[in-house]
């Protein structure tokens, strides 16, 4: 049983050991209950429909569950689905974490790269103030994913975002002299770390009653100011610089930013974290498409479909 | 030299001690310079011109100094205003604090009556965070004001809206069984309490830096989450509460709140602080009006004009 | 054939008297046809669905006819369901208002309270007006809802969505001198009068066409303009003023306010009935819900969810 | 004394005998009180400034006034502007209403192509309706202008507007079978009589009390609610159709209308009130624009500028 | 086999050739495929059901084939649908052309009234450019519809809606002196050509990608340029003013123009296509509603219902 | 006479030799009538008044002229401003050009680095597509501002601005393997060049007639497809996506983009011309504001302020 989702192919008939990482109940228009999954395991999701539960199973499957399911993999609106004809639940010990998808960089690399970035910090304040957030967060920071849905959704996700900001932050911070390089690279790191108190965990996430009532920007600018009282650098310029940098990130107010970007590296923070945010987005709804067609249409694009050309580079 | 703004007629010339409590400077079309004040004691508030100010005095005149001024009365735009022929500043040590507009109410009726308030609420939580705050920010609290334009713009301005506030939530509490009596009455004491922190003083205000990059909402979130857990309750609901309504009170995104009410005692603050704001902007332009005319057009009023009408009650 | 609605547990089978509120047919996607119903008595409403509908009976049940339900009570979606077996039509006369569901307050207290604040009008022209208009509107007033949904939607809800105003109206009248206490009960008692008019009646109200093109807003402020015509006190200022009141009280043009509040009383009306309809919008959201849990999305408040906290009073 | 404003010349000395059709006060930078007229007559308006009036003379001036005006006529920003020496009040018996900007046709002839299509009208109830309010309102009717600025702004500008509007209604009813002529027409000749209510007078109108609390909209609506009532139609689907039509015709509810068009001569009214107006509108720009020029931004076309061509018909 | 679709009848069983206009797979609850088609003859269209094909006919049916459809007609929403039992691809040649809906004008009418038009064009720049643009578009024109729904979306839809433009400009060109008519009329000719190359072709329509990633504006103001400038007329003013007549005609910025309307004719423009479009929209709603009832809702006026009165004219 | 505006200091009497950039005419309260200048040179601009203008010289000094004005430097709202005393209008041949701002980078240095990056495409199509078209523009290229205020606004800007766009797409291409490298230089190349076209020149811009009525948007993107149908390249694929890239790069309609983009460069294109956009336009706002303090609100950045740290780098 050492089968992978990505696998399995149209037509076929197996029995497959995932996580459900999510659950619902229907009913069908003859009144009758049916249940949907997500199949998750390292190397992706599928749907899944459990047409004809047994009544007394309805209410045994839950979200966060190892399961060994079997039925059949059928093509529907070109994409593959698995219809369940039996669920066992997986009584041994199973850690969830090894059916979370994978990203693209190991965990690792991950570790390597931001903290060769992290150290490079020069400014003795942000040093201080990044290295005493680091060392509470950092086991947790390499697991979350940057967010539930729509972009870098995977395990080690939140890194992986943060690396592709720190790179495009050191470009940038080269290009343009106005930018100061240790402030913006700490407001990458800091920016979205409230995600790991608005969240309920690595692998299942959901969003916690905190997360929900205050937020995660709300979360960790007053997290930094606790921090910094603790250090005695609260007063410090460079503290209340990112902690306007994690207010402002969202760059309008629509989205949960109580103040917008008022000093440079806040204004290109909101910018790389939305321009990195895209192209993960991007690359994601392309990679399911034909060339000469178009995608569905992306809402976190505006709503827009994108189009994938035909031409060679 | 006792007399005060409020006693000044048209076509008089005098001599008065007032406090310059805001300065700027124009240029005549013709290119000469003049400067422009709004002066101020305790009965309220003239707007100043000094025509003919000579070019080495030009620097000389700060907001926030106490002058003499002298000069004539005139109306100008159904308005009275004072043409400066001299100025001068008041060398002896005179307190700013007894130039500042007052209020309806003193400070000792409103310290006696939100005390009895605060003392009423029974959740031990709620109790020991509210104490707690008080003990630290009571002597600024009777002190400032409530915004530095539109309602409650006098000092004490900020407890006196309180107080309103405070009256209002206790009727609410009251009259809707749904709502948590201390919850609300804790949410309006703690609300507008950042802006202790992001305005420079109570009685020529401006906004301090960190009030611009940060917003008196996230400045009081931060700090009630450290009272909290210096008092080792940071993780109740009853904080959790608080911090959110203190987020959310000001309704919408567009007005700098990160997340929106999501309790009935959020809601309720959030329909209080606007209505008692309204009551007070309302009184001051109609107080202003003749019976029958119509206010000039008011910004915090979404741009509308206010009829005052004639019929008695 | 006592039984109530609220009465009924999973999983019982029974048969029941009740009104049907609404009813629409539906298509199973095999292509069979099927109904559904909102039962109602005056304990409340259940959602029921009829599955086996012979073709011959598909058009003869309606909306507003009481019948005797047979089926199964089931649960789906925590929310209890009926599943009707067999639906008899109720020959012998029943009056549909005593399957009206039934508000906190009865009649005789609604109107005893309305009459008594009523009386205490001083000002000559609003006694008048008001005097028609209570003669003229009295019995329709004490049946009607306030919505067809969202607030107050049980018969006599018009009726204890005043009476709540009204207590707000006497309290702010009370706190806030600027208010004229009679112009503001006035307004309150008029403003939503033409539900009377642009609803179909009390017990399963639909739009009528003259509701669906004029509004409410308008049809009644044309009837106030014609009744003070008939007490030749149209040309008073109080008329004049009662009718910007209807006019402006939804407080935004996108609501279907013709003018904006301009009299602070009108700005009143306007904050006092939002406050009291999301009081009783949020009381019914939270009532079934659990502690610890968020409500669904709730349109009347502009979409958001709410938590119903687990902090005792 | 026969000279009008349209015959003056840049650089000339005269007196002329006018109408201030507005009046205001401003100061120069130097404290110096003046005075800003627009003068008018039958052939157009002029501005005017009156810099050293004396200070007893301040009040003197009001806007209604004939006077003759002496001073100088001085070209500024490519206009003509008066600038006054004396201004004598004329103290004999002059009708503001010869000093009237005349429209481009005369009375009779509105009168008798406006009653020409009145008379068409076939449909019983709504003949009986529109002859009322004809007889009630029709002096006043050929007086007033459409607007107080913008389109049509001039004495008979209503009946101007209307008439434009008849024309188009006319046209449109003969192409698209679906619209009622005589609905159409009726709702036409309706639609802005409320202005005869909401405005003082037809020559220097400014906005009543209750038009600027009740709208021309709401008012005239109940005013033909109260007319059909006298004639025992107030129930007939017709009169109900007009009310809508009345209500809706701004077709946008930030434009004051409570309810937007539902029927095909509500949404072809709103359409060709707003052609007509825009065409009015359009045409006095261009009028003031040199060929291959661009015309100033204009409020009514949503700040736009346009471009006057240079080829030739 | 010379039955058209408006010829059935609720309860028939028939076989009957149509076109199949859209095609899309469903899937039932319990999991069974199922296929929804529009059918479409030259009388107009109607929905039909699949319900139990077979799987290997699932990817069979296409729209744009001609088929022969067997099944039952039934009332569904007060809607004829056609459930089929088979259907059989038509297999000699039959031209889709055929099965095209008609629209109220023939082509040979449509052609002579549109070219009487066009050659009163006196403006020898115009004259050439419509000549050249006539010549090489001339036979789409009088295919393509104007939309692919909403409005005039049948065989022939765009030239009938620009005969319907093209006699309400001659009509305000008439009335309103400041138009330029060869100006307006060559805009109203050429505003929406551009679909010509946006859509796939006249029958089935479908957008192309150069449709879809550069709009029919834009095309087709290219083209114009193009053709302009083989004509070596591309620096007139009059090609510049038409290719902003083309750009601007959607009137606001969020319908796709770059720029908005800066001449007299462009602003015409826009509006006329806008009441040419509406009363095609709304003439089909009230054509399928009983008298005395209300439209659904339409998307294409701003999601309204309408009211179809039950006056006679 | 080779002093430079840069070189000026307060309170100093001097002549120097400028270009009139710009120039408009005022009136004092008085009636007086003036001119203001905005006087340019290479090192900069400075604003003038010319208070006593004689009435004769009114009309004499137009945008464009070199002159040498005489005159007091004189510090005011702590900018320096030039009153001039007296205006000789320069008669002998002087270039326009040498009184140009220049920017940071050489016309040399530009070329060199921009031909680099051109002459780098792979793409057939592409490369003879940008061959052409920088053949016919290349010398004005080198000249223009990329905007007449806001941000790259001299000689030479529209260059400067996209070399740094060609630097970040570069970069851009190297991080992000989903872009195609080719498409998106060709696209940061073309998407501006039809503000040659739009302005009427490179140093006193001005909008052009045709810029107005069509914009730069629409009128290179028909220039491109005339360019591609000469090359024999019209139908090919990558022309469709640069002039996608040229019409959607503004991202959104309200800017004037008749589409958005709908491929990862368009997409890519937009946010790099905003963010090199963004951070020219701060670099100048925070360049003249003082450590510690905070700029005026800037109106290309919605209106925000941005506050300019103290902490050292």
């Amino acid at each position: 049983m050492n089968k992978l989702l990505r696998d399995l192919t149209d037509g076929e008939r197996t029995t497959i050991r995932v996580l459900l990482s999510s659950r619902s109940r229907g009913v069908t228009a003859k009144g009758a209950p049916y249940l949907s999954f997500v199949l998750q395991d390292k190397s992706g999701t599928m749907d899944a429909k459990y047409w004809n539960v047994p009544e007394s199973a309805l209410e045994l499957y839950q979200a966060g569950m190892i399961v060994d399911a079997s039925g059949d993999v059928l093509s529907h609106n070109h994409q593959l689905q698995f219809r369940i004809k039996q669920l066992d639940i997986v009584e041994e010990t199973v850690e969830a974490r090894s059916f979370a998808q994978e990203g693209p960089l190991s965990v690792e690399v991950l570790r390597e790269r931001i903290e060769a970035c992290l150290e490079n910090i020069q400014n003795e304040n942000l040093k201080r103030l990044i290295d005493a957030v680091y060392e509470k967060y950092r086991s947790d920071f390499y697991e979350y994913p940057a967010a539930t849905k729509n972009h870098h959704d995977f395990v080690g996700g939140l890194a992986t975002h943060v690396l592709g900001m720190l790179d495009l932050a050191e470009m940038l911070a080269a290009q343009y002299p106005i930018l100061n390089r240790d402030l913006l690279v700490s407001g990458v790191f800091l920016h979205d770390l409230g995600k790991l108190q608005e969240l309920s965990g690595a692998i299942v996430p959901s969003y916690t009653m905190e997360g929900r009532l205050l937020g995660h920007i709300s979360l960790f600018q007053a997290e930094v100011a606790k921090i910094a009282a603790s250090l005695g650098i609260e007063d410090c310029e460079e503290v209340t610089l990112v902690r306007h940098m994690i207010l402002s990130h969202h760059g309008v107010y629509e989205y949960g930013s109580p103040v917008l970007p008022m000093i440079p590296e806040a204004e290109v923070l909101h910018l790389i974290d939305n321009l990195d945010a895209r192209m993960n987005t991007i690359e994601k709804a392309l990679n399911a498409t034909e060339e000469g067609a178009f995608t569905p249409r992306i809402f976190a694009l505006e709503n827009r479909s994108l189009y994938k050309s035909k031409i060679k580079k």
